[in-house]
């Protein structure tokens, strides 16, 4: 029988490795520094060699695997498996890490972009749990999105759909590195926040949790900032919304953790600016899986995958 | 042997009913001007009287009939096939249309968006044929939208999904009559761009014809405002490319006619602000149907209806 499933995410910082059973009970976890293994042919070897550590540890054979999912910051080709490119980590460039790893590991791999399995995760088992249509949002460094749409997760023509934060909310806005204008990441991506405290704070040090102890005890401009930030995220929802009527939106990342009035700040604008029925029928929640939904959303999708393949069989 | 279906598009200013054969044959057609019936149930009655002769007309008897499709302008309650309201046509707050035309005439209906349903068309027979991610943006009055995602018309969790025309392109920009800011339907929606050439040409009486034909003619102010027309919808579509990556949009409606130079600037500010892998794999297509795309979209719902039903029996 199999009954275990390997989860993986490959992040910018660190690469966590979990093994679950079949009801996605976590049984054990590994983690390392990324950074470790600048090389990408090192960096498969050490992930390679510690599921094969997590599984001996566990007593358990590869035909007791149902399959690895593993999610990886960047676009990946779903059905290949094959990784367009990681921004983040140099050296991933058409990187078959499908074939490669069920290679050196002998199981079912499964690829998939990283926010994608945060929000599939977040839908079934987390904020969005029992919404058939699901918006995910990411803060960081970058403003990522998935969605999930009639119940499954949505990846477009070329499995790159949902990148809210690169959906321009102004005609002349500043250019974005993805070589659009005004994109909503340029506005509310983690750099551009701490650039604009640093000039109206005239803070030369400033970091997102200083800025967030300011916003916090009360500092006008600290608030300012984070109004304006929310403004802008509630904007891009707002056509968001108007366009995929969806049930719950799911927020999560670094400046998510900032305060409960973003959150109001973001549904007051998305009730001012997007349609009536849309904007009366949406909820803004804050992610719940933590550090753990890319994991949860990896196994998820391999769980998802083998119960497909049992239906099918079944017709 | 049910081999028929009834389509209707309920229109603003014509009702156009169809009766086609399974394989969607168009057998014969009825139509009239809407405005002819004020009141609601008048103009039910006439839909309904004409369906009966339609089918009087060829000798075909209720039990023959599929089922009876019908789209209508303004967003509906699609599994309970009522009509929340109808922006342009007075009265029809709320209305079971579905249980009203199914006790009048005894057949099964399906109601649903009219934007919707040419999306349908266009994706399943028209110009995005074949493509399994496909949206359809219709130019007017109002500027209108519907998706075809993963090969099936996707509604969001009120089945008012595909406002493109109330996506935000800027954050400050005018009022919309959504209750929206700077939505993109506030500067291409007809009556907006005729006030600009109104003002630009400083012509009282212009009409869409009028400077279609002036920018045909090399009219520089003329030109000038169909670039802009064409550039403000390619921004709000580089959003919508981003977060949704389809491999075809299609564009109908009035202003769409104006000339290739409008489709050719509409893809090259897509190619310019949307992101590479997704702006590289669409395809920006003026639709083909016409006035007919509505009703193919509703007999195109009757039937897939009617083999989801028999997929079902069969598993």
């Amino acid at each position: 029988m199999r009954n275990y499933i390997i989860s993986i995410d490959l992040g910018g910082t660190n690469t966590r490795i979990m093994l679950l059973d079949n009801n996605l009970k976590i049984l054990s976890r590994k983690c390392f520094s990324t950074k470790n293994f600048p090389a990408r042919g090192k960096l498969i070897a050490e992930i390679a060699m510690l599921v094969r550590s997590l599984m001996a540890g566990s007593n358990i054979s590869r035909s007791q695997i149902l399959g690895l999912g593993i999610g990886v910051p960047g676009p990946v080709d779903y059905p290949k498996g094959k990784v367009h490119y990681l921004p983040n980590i140099a050296g991933w460039q058409d990187t078959p890490l499908k074939k490669i790893l069920e290679k050196r590991i002998g199981v079912k791999v499964f690829v998939d972009n990283d926010v994608n399995l945060m929000a599939l995760a977040e839908a079934k088992l987390g904020a969005a749990k029992g919404a058939r249509n699901a918006i995910c949002l990411t803060l960081g460094t970058g403003v990522g999105g998935g969605l999930v749409l009639d119940g499954s997760l949505f990846r477009g023509a070329n499995f790159c759909a949902g990148e809210i934060g690169h959906m321009p909310i102004s005609i002349d806005g500043p250019s974005c590195n993805c070589g659009g204008k005004g994109c909503l990441e340029r506005y509310v991506g983690n750099a551009f926040v701490l650039r604009e405290a640093k000039d109206k704070l005239r803070m030369k040090n400033i970091t997102l949790e200083k800025l967030s102890e300011l916003a916090e005890g009360g500092n006008k401009v600290a608030l300012g900032i984070y109004n304006s930030f929310a403004e802008k995220i509630g904007i891009a929802l707002a056509g968001v919304v108007n366009l995929l009527n969806p049930q719950v939106i799911v927020i999560g990342g670094g400046l998510s953790f900032a305060g409960g009035f973003i959150f109001r700040k973001i549904k007051d604008t998305i009730d001012n600016r997007a349609m009536p029925i849309q904007a009366k029928s949406v909820v803004v929640k804050k992610a719940i899986l933590g550090k753990d939904a890319g994991l949860m959303g990896a196994a998820l999708l391999v769980k998802e995958n083998a119960l497909r393949k049992n239906t099918k069989n079944k017709c």
